[in-house]
C-alpha cells in the first residue's frame, strides 16, 4: 500500500549551527492537508573497529542534549552533501581511535528518528586495524574505550551502551557473520 | 573523566505542534564558552511483541520525514510528562495492533542520536499476546505486519528493516535471552 505524503510547501523555519529545521504543508493519502516538522540532517556514518584479539573501540564523552556520558563507535557527519560514506567512515575512525582499516564491509544504514528527522547513518564494519597519523589524544573532551567483543555484548544487554548507532552496527555485523 | 558542560543559558527557538527547538549556552571542561542546539523530547516506548508461533508484529507507514515507508516495531511518544514507560508501550501495542500482552519485560532504553536531541526510548519485551478492544484497521495510513522471527532477523540484516529503535529492541531481547 502506498501511503506517500505529496509535499505542497516547504519553509526553513531555523537554520543553527547544526539544526535546519523546515516546516512542510502535505497531501494526506485521503486527500486532506497536514503539516510536518523536519529536522534535515547531512548525513552520516558509523564504524564498528574490531582489533584482531576480537576488541571493539569506542569513544567516551558527554552528549549535552542526552545530559549523559555515553559510549558510541566512532562515527560522524559526512563534510558535505553526496560525500561518500566510506570516506566518511574512514575520516571518523581516524580521527576518533588513530586507527585505520584493511578491510571495510558495508552494513546498510539506519534511520535513528524517522519521527521527524531524516538523518541517515550508514554502518560499516573495519577490520584488519592498524595505526593512522591521527593522535585522538588531541581532542581533550573524548575518551579511547577499548573493548572486549563479550563485554561489549554485556554492556549492551545491560544498558551501558544505550547509544542506537552503535547497537545497530553492532547487530548488523553479528547477523551478517562478520563478529 | 567527567565532561560535563554547564548551562549558562537556555532559550526556546521554535515551539512546533512537534518540535520544541532550543539553544543554550554552556561552558565546556576546559572553561571555554560555547552554543549547543537541543530538540527537546517528551520520550517514548517501544514493544518487541512476539507471539506464540514465534512471530514479530510490526507496522508499516510512510515516514515524511526520512521519506520512505518503513517497517517498524510499535511505539509512540509519552502523552504527557512523566508518564510511565510501561503504561505507554501498553497502550501503544493495543493502539497500533489491536493486541495486549500478558508478560512484560523492560530492556533498558536508547538515545536515538544524542547529538542534538534527548529523545529517549524505552524498550519492552511483550509475550502471552491476546486481543484487545481497538480495532488497528481504523488509521488508514498503518498497515499491520506479521513476521516469523527467522524473516524479521533476516530483514534486519538485508536492510529492509532500517528503523533505529526496531533493530535495538530486537537485540536487547536476543542478548538478554528474551526470544
Amino acid at each position: 500500500m502506498d501511503f506517500t505524503e505529496k509535499i505542497l510547501s516547504e519553509k526553513q523555519i531555523y537554520k543553527g549551527k547544526l539544526l535546519d529545521v523546515r516546516k512542510y504543508e502535505v497531501v494526506l493519502p485521503n486527500g486532506l492537508k497536514s503539516g510536518r516538522e523536519v529536522i534535515k540532517h547531512i548525513g552520516a556514518s558509523a564504524v564498528l573497529a574490531v582489533d584482531d584479539e576480537n576488541n571493539i573501540f569506542m569513544v567516551r564523552q558527554y552528549r549535552f542534549a542526552a545530559g549523559e556520558h555515553l559510549l558510541e563507535v566512532p562515527a560522524g557527519k559526512f563534510d558535505r552533501h553526496g560525500e561518500d560514506p566510506l570516506e566518511c567512515a574512514r575520516r571518523e575512525l581516524e580521527e576518533e581511535t588513530g586507527k585505520k582499516a584493511e578491510f571495510w564491509s558495508y552494513l546498510g544504514y539506519i534511520l535513528t528518528t524517522p519521527g521527524f528527522t531524516d538523518e541517515k547513518i550508514h554502518l560499516f564494519l573495519a577490520k584488519g586495524l592498524f595505526d593512522g597519523k591521527t593522535n585522538p589524544d588531541s581532542d581533550e573532551f573524548i575518551q579511547l574505550v577499548r573493548t572486549p567483543l563479550a563485554e561489549f555484548e554485556k554492556m549492551i544487554r545491560e544498558g551501558n551502551i544505550n547509544d542506537a548507532k552503535t547497537i545497530a552496527v553492532y547487530t548488523r555485523a553479528k547477523l551478517s557473520g562478520g563478529i
